[in-house]
């Protein structure tokens, strides 16, 4: 990678940043594509984070950002327009910069979901749905699932009374048949045929099961957001009952294809 | 070059910025010192300058800055401190973010120009140095000769009263005699040793001769700060009366050099 006056600038912000290997990704990724793309973490605190973004809508070779922990709420009221996506989710993890230096926030959180799946295999066409959690990135995975053709979305949340607001949300929004169940009511895993695990719960320090798995049969696919480890205690357990597994990398690695789309692509979200 | 969230981020703040290959230059050079470092251009307006330094103290993981045209006198001003070369030039050509993210202004102009001639074998000490120009650069290189050991500076510029004060004030701190030409005198080139045109006169699209050349002796070395054409109309003509030539170029590598000094040197300014 060669830097010129010439070279768009994308930046990673966060707190902190400097475990950050992404740069290197998107680096390879873009040049790879052909473009003349320079990609840093750049260091900025939750207070700095509005005067960040003035300065991204003044300096005009910055292309956009990637937002990531803490920001990916908080950015959402500091961008000029939300995609779709981004609306529906309710949090922004990529930022395109306009010619005429507006921001518009995205977030690839369901995009990148959905091709995770593909890429292994996966067609959500008429699947049986059980998904755990609806935080930020559970919300864009529920939304991104009704939009393709699953026949039917069951959630589960800590907060039951939350789940049900999400499921209201995303039938009204797609029409999609979505049940939220009460905090008393345990899923039918027996007729799932993809599980979703959209908590942190088997992250690396919180090592345990999302949900009780009896029912489960090897006809549901497992797919869990967790990053780290690669194979969680629950893709272990899906896997020592035949069924198919997706990790959360598998989420990761298509946002950097979708990130291209937004900021190169011929029919970028608007 | 490899950038992740521990590259130190560097930038070049100008307008415009699409014509800069200095990047290069820089990424090459640091990378070959073993830093982890990354430089780009930012293309920031006049308007927007105080907006980036205030965002640049915020940002830990930028290193610092070079600061070029049209900036270099407007970031005198929104630094919290300049260096000795900084208040002497009253310009800033470089930035460091300090750790506590204060900013230090520095000017490398005067250290560049000197380390071209000592690169060209020129040694200032006892020089009789004819200067033409008085403006930031020269300024900048008329302290530094003076502090450099030469015998005496001849200054003419087109506004004779501005080299009467520069001579003073150069005298003043450094004890070397400094003389301005009045508005009709010419200076004595026969025993001139160090020729220095400090002016744009010459550049490209500006051909002609910043003075005349009458009794200029092959034992003056003839330098010019022109980047382009790398030999001026002065330098052909010196080169042609046997004179040693230093062009722009000379004052510019030095900088890259002398910019790494400042930003990871153990004695670095203060």
């Amino acid at each position: 990678m060669q830097i010129t006056g010439e070279t768009d600038l994308f930046f990673i912000v966060g707190a902190p940043v400097r475990h950050f290997r992404a740069p290197i990704m998107f680096n390879d990724y873009f040049a790879a594509k052909g473009h003349d793309f320079s990609c840093a973490g750049l260091h900025v605190l939750p207070a700095d984070l509005a005067a960040t973004f003035d300065l991204v809508r003044k300096v005009d070779n910055i292309k956009g950002l990637c937002i990531t922990i803490p920001h990916k709420i908080d950015a959402v009221p500091l961008v000029d327009r939300l995609t779709e996506a981004g609306k529906r989710v309710g949090s922004v993890n990529f930022v395109r910069r306009e010619p005429d230096g507006s921001l518009t926030g995205h977030n690839i959180d369901g995009q990148g979901f959905m091709r995770g799946l593909a890429n292994n295999g996966f067609d959500p066409q008429g699947a049986d749905v059980v998904q755990v959690g609806v935080g930020g990135v559970g919300r864009a995975i529920a939304f991104s699932l009704a939009s393709s053709g699953v026949a039917r979305i069951t959630l589960i949340n800590r907060d039951a009374e939350r789940a049900r607001r999400l499921a209201e949300e995303i039938e009204a929004a797609t029409g999609t048949r979505v049940v939220a169940l009460k905090a008393d009511e345990r899923p039918d895993l027996g007729r799932a045929t993809l599980l979703v695990n959209a908590t942190s719960v088997g992250m690396v320090g919180n090592i345990a099961l999302p949900l009780e798995l009896s029912g489960l049969t090897p006809a549901c696919t497992v797919a869990d957001v967790v990053l780290k480890p690669d194979e969680t205690e629950l893709l272990a357990a899906a896997r020592a009952l035949g069924c198919a597994c997706v990790p959360g990398t598998a989420m990761l690695k298509p946002q950097i294809e979708l990130c291209e789309e937004f900021l190169y692509g011929e029919a970028s979200p608007g």
